[in-house]
């Protein structure tokens, strides 16, 4: 396959894809660094995309009913930037190309969700992009079956390329679209021979249609510089049952006629040389940022064509019966209904009557008895452990093709496919996800869930068995690092609620996180209910409180303890102020909201100048912070092991006589 | 297909697979916890292979050249735990059996190695084992261009389940196997169609041969409960010039006449009355942890099969040329050849001479060059970033099949599956594995680092771009919480070094640390050199060390930091001493070594009374620790941006201005 035949300039498909192609090699180049190679050898499948079959309206880029186009090898930023700007979306400026990758400007190194218009997901990472689109198609079915298919029905058009195919999580992705039938995603693959390294085949033999049709996808390959075999290609791709891969063989860098083809364009600027011998060779005659008027207004008609369908849309949803309207636009608010907290506000209240003492895995599933029902948008699932996560209740129905009414996931052993999957989710705007693991698989998850939080989406990560409580499974199933590591990714919310009340609360601060993820950490091991009191507020809404006070004077000692450790905590304070050692007991089901509060709150719960112990099954990392250079640290200092929960407190030394003495031992 | 037929009992395979059931059942009743599925379902498969295929000398299971059996599906531990009593390895005995998943015993809930002889490698995580199977693989093929054929060669075989073949690191593993042609690895499904949520269905329809075979490897699929089939399917893998995969038809729990073929057999104890008519159903008359002697008889016989073999290999080692009997030898004992680091130290002298100022991964590089060449053992590799980590140095041939010579593999884009691969080629025996990717990467690795670091395995990630000094490209690449997640993780240590000669200590830190894994977090942009005193020890040893003493007086100020933001605490000294202000750079290289040290070399170093501020392009998790409650923070307090790397540091006000004032403001 050559592709030598010279490009027609200033009119049709060959102008408009080297708009794209120029104004990558421009920007990388005045930026002094970026990725040239990619925008250039797809400007021509991009453009046939984006001209004859996305739907969407450059208007109003944010259209709740637009194809959504992931750009899953968001090296090549410059390409979304390129499509936005000639598409005409409002807020992307030709100074904003010039602009790339400077600080403050919209057009960062990699796509930033939230930054410029027509980026629908932040990707760099690779492998993320085509994982989470596959959460958006999802969405977009679960959409349709709810709102019905005149209100949603669109599809989700990927760009990946051999980096994002190569990289596991692809597979979860793949498998997880192919089992649910998600004939509406099509993935354009960047066929190019090529990654940072050389050719491909230094590390790859991959014959990847076949592992896609494996998976049940359609598959095909085309010719990617032939703008009427890829347009022949995606009509047929949305014609399919199933979701479509379309491999479109391009040569990397296409233009430049000393370095396409090679790993040289991949990542940094092609040079002043390299982009002037360029541009003879496709016979374009524009300095650098400018453009061809007759192709710019060519793009900026394809940024038009939806207009219409737009309007017709909005026309649908006011003639729609009004349940159906209001539901559509609350999900796409984001606000959670009136009355939502409603149920569990009456369910904590008999928590507090009735104090059961339930793991904390299965007060979440109490809890979510009161929201499911409540909150129409919240959907959940778990990555095969439904009985051990406690995600599944009553009336949640599974999501499974062709039916997508359910609201239950099963994302199989796919953890990092379901974390992406949950931010595709999420993105799609009309659905508050949750899913179940694990805490210690959370390393499997880590990749979706730091883009979660760095876009701010809500999501929530139901992480059971978080501790050597979980018992004979072992150190391999025993998180001991995981809360500091959650803890260190910033605007990540990590919930370890103490009980059944705390619990309760936790679930309605994740779900109030419009902002970003949070992660509930929960017991396998039954706990006591320790919150006995009826309070107005939600005490775990300030991140740490003071559960019980000292008492018998002032306060000497202060117990700080997570999750199941405030029982522990709990029994050390009884010993204690039986010696006449009035201790305070303070619970701190959320490090990041506490470190929120003013400095006189935090003060009076951690109380300076108290013998401090912090108390919990992990490392200790981080716990400086709460406990000062004098205090003391009840916990783990390396990996669990394989016994009965209870032995394992007692040999690792985590029990309230190891508090007691700890505390005695600083007074 | 239906497997009804009753088998007979006491004599022949029957038997011998029913003691793997029968122990297997009664172990996990008898802890009250635990998974018979598997082992019921796959005791016909592993008689076959242990009996007829596996090269093995039970009397020493640590025999270089046997065949190395890999339980990936790490919860059905009893049948590793059975095959390794059946077979006679030392130290197996019956009381361990019925110690399973006690406190101390060998029998853990998941294979912890070097707990229990015959456990290759930890496994429990799902698609752990493949991954690092291809490791030993690759470590085999590696090891047998070096030493011979005649010294080297054998197979690695595993058992997997579909949780393993789901996980997306098992698509990474797979394709870089058949990528390398590794022929010797043979890979038995338990294909039992039934995971944890229940039939597979719910969540897959993958065709997981037609996957397997678009990465190269030869498939089939059998009943894994007819002998002479699995036997057939078998040796056909062995004579196949690809990888393998034999899908094993089994019915999980097989023989349980209530319960197989269900998720019910997963993960609990069958229950008394179950186990009660397993044993009625396959006509087994004896009691728990009973067995009849012909069937043990004939189990120990075939863990004897390979002491001829093992005697004969013994000979081949002592007639084999000295030098490869010596380099073997060498090479097996983990221990650094004699002079391994008279190069490094030259390196070292020449740099403190030269003072260069290099980014720490160029200077990573400089120390490869002298340590390459004097360790046979040291291998390297990249996942798709060879130029960028500068992993890749003269005299290193890429691995490439049929060739195993090289020492360099290019991994391509899978970090997951390099670092488990990491981990197998060093439990393999007969290297020492390094392989670099970006920092903000070590997400998506950081399940096979956690292994390694329970493991004890001696691997080293070269970690390059560690901060937002790698500029342009963004928060997705910017490691801010990294550092951190890291050093929370036990038994890992990460280094930081902050100019070429920390750099070279480091790296020798990180090979003479045979007992886990080692991270490098190193820089993209150039560090001066800041060590220019030549010392007879290696102060990066002590993790952290006063490079730069107050002056003028007492020490009022310690200025705490790591890499590349150690130059900007030299700065900021320069500042504060030219005011008069005694000021100590103290730089960090390994907090790990440094909290290891005793308190009063800590405090020498850490200068608790003075002013303390500590330095680091990331989170402030962690360093409470070492700054005290009035200690002061510069670094990061969220995610990063896209712009060139000094406007990142001036924006973030990580700069020597910025702690002069922190620390006058404490003064």
């Amino acid at each position: 396959m050559t592709h030598q035949t010279p490009l027609k300039a200033d009119a049709g498909h060959a102008a408009m894809a080297n708009c794209i192609r120029f104004l990558a090699a421009d920007a990388v180049q005045a930026a002094k660094s970026g990725h040239p190679g990619m925008p250039m050898g797809m400007a021509d499948v991009a453009t046939v995309l984006f001209t004859r079959f996305l739907k969407f309206d450059a208007a109003d880029p944010q259209w709740p009913d637009r194809d959504r186009f992931v750009l899953s090898a968001g090296h090549g930023s410059m390409l979304v930037y390129a499509l936005a700007y000639l598409t005409g979306m409002p807020g992307m400026d030709m100074e904003d190309l010039k602009n790339f990758r400077q600080l403050g400007s919209k057009t960062a190194g990699h796509p930033e969700y939230g930054h410029a218009p027509g980026v629908e997901v932040t990707t760099g990472p690779l492998g993320q992009g085509i994982a989470t689109a596959v959460g958006m198609a999802l969405g977009e079915r679960m959409a349709a079956a709810r709102f019905g298919a005149d209100l949603m029905d669109h599809h989700t058009y990927v760009l990946a390329g051999d980096g994002c195919l190569m990289e596991g999580i692809s597979q979860e992705a793949i498998s997880l679209a192919g089992h649910l039938k998600l004939n509406k995603l099509i993935v354009l693959w960047d066929d190019n021979s090529i990654s940072i390294d050389g050719p491909t085949d230094l590390s790859t033999s991959d014959d990847h249609l076949a592992r896609f049709a494996a998976s049940g996808w359609e598959t095909t390959r085309v010719d990617g510089h032939d703008p009427e075999a890829v347009a022949a290609a995606i009509a047929a791709a949305r014609d399919s049952d199933r979701p479509s891969l379309i491999a479109c063989r391009t040569v990397i860098g296409y233009g430049a006629p000393n370095k396409q083809g090679t790993a040289a364009t991949h990542g940094a600027p092609l040079g002043d040389d390299e982009i002037a011998a360029t541009r003879a060779a496709l016979g374009w005659s524009h300095g650098p940022f400018e453009l061809p008027e007759e192709a710019v207004a060519a793009w900026r008609a394809a940024g038009a064509r939806g207009a219409q369908d737009h309007a017709d849309w909005t026309g649908r949803l006011e003639a729609a019966d009004a349940g159906v309207r209001e539901a559509l636009t609350e999900a796409l608010s984001g606000d959670l209904p009136a009355g939502w907290d409603a149920a569990l506000k009456a369910h904590i209240a008999t928590l507090i009557e009735e104090k059961p003492s339930i793991a904390s895995r299965v007060a979440s599933q109490k809890a979510l008895e009161a929201l499911v029902p409540a909150i129409p948008t919240l959907v959940g699932g778990s990555a095969d452990l439904t009985g051990s996560n406690n995600t599944k209740v009553g009336g949640m129905d599974p999501v499974r093709a062709p039916d997508y009414a359910g609201r239950y996931i099963y994302f199989g052993v796919r953890e990092h496919g379901m974390a992406a999957a949950m931010n595709g989710l999420a993105l799609h705007g009309t659905a508050i996800p949750y899913g179940g693991t694990f805490l210690v698989f959370a390393d499997y998850s880590r990749p979706a869930i730091r883009l979660a939080a760095l876009m701010g989406v809500r999501v929530v990560h139901v992480m059971t068995h978080d501790s050597i409580g979980l018992g004979e499974d072992g150190p391999t199933h025993q998180p001991v690092e995981h809360l500091a590591s959650l803890r260190a990714m910033p605007n990540v919310h990590v919930f370890r609620p103490a009980d059944a009340v705390e619990t309760a609360e936790c679930w309605a601060l994740a779900l109030q996180t419009k902002g970003g993820p949070s992660v509930l950490a929960l017991s396998r091991q039954g706990l006591p209910t320790l919150r006995t009191a009826v309070s107005d507020d939600m005490p775990s809404a300030k991140g740490a409180y003071v559960l019980a006070e000292a008492e018998g004077g002032d306060r000497r000692v202060t117990l700080l303890a997570t999750g199941s450790e405030v029982a522990i905590a709990a029994q050390a304070r009884d010993a204690l102020q039986a010696e006449g050692i009035p201790t305070a007991v303070v619970s701190m089901p959320c490090w990041e909201l506490f470190a929120a509060q003013d400095a006189a709150y935090r003060d009076r719960v951690l109380g300076p100048g108290t013998v401090r112990v912090g108390i919990e099954a992990a490392c200790d990392m981080g716990w400086h912070r709460w406990l000062g250079e004098g205090g003391a640290f009840v916990g783990m200092t390396g990996f669990g092991a394989s016994a009965p929960a209870p032995k394992l407190y007692a040999h690792f030394g985590i029990t309230a006589d190891a508090v007691v003495a700890a505390a005695k031992a600083r007074l």
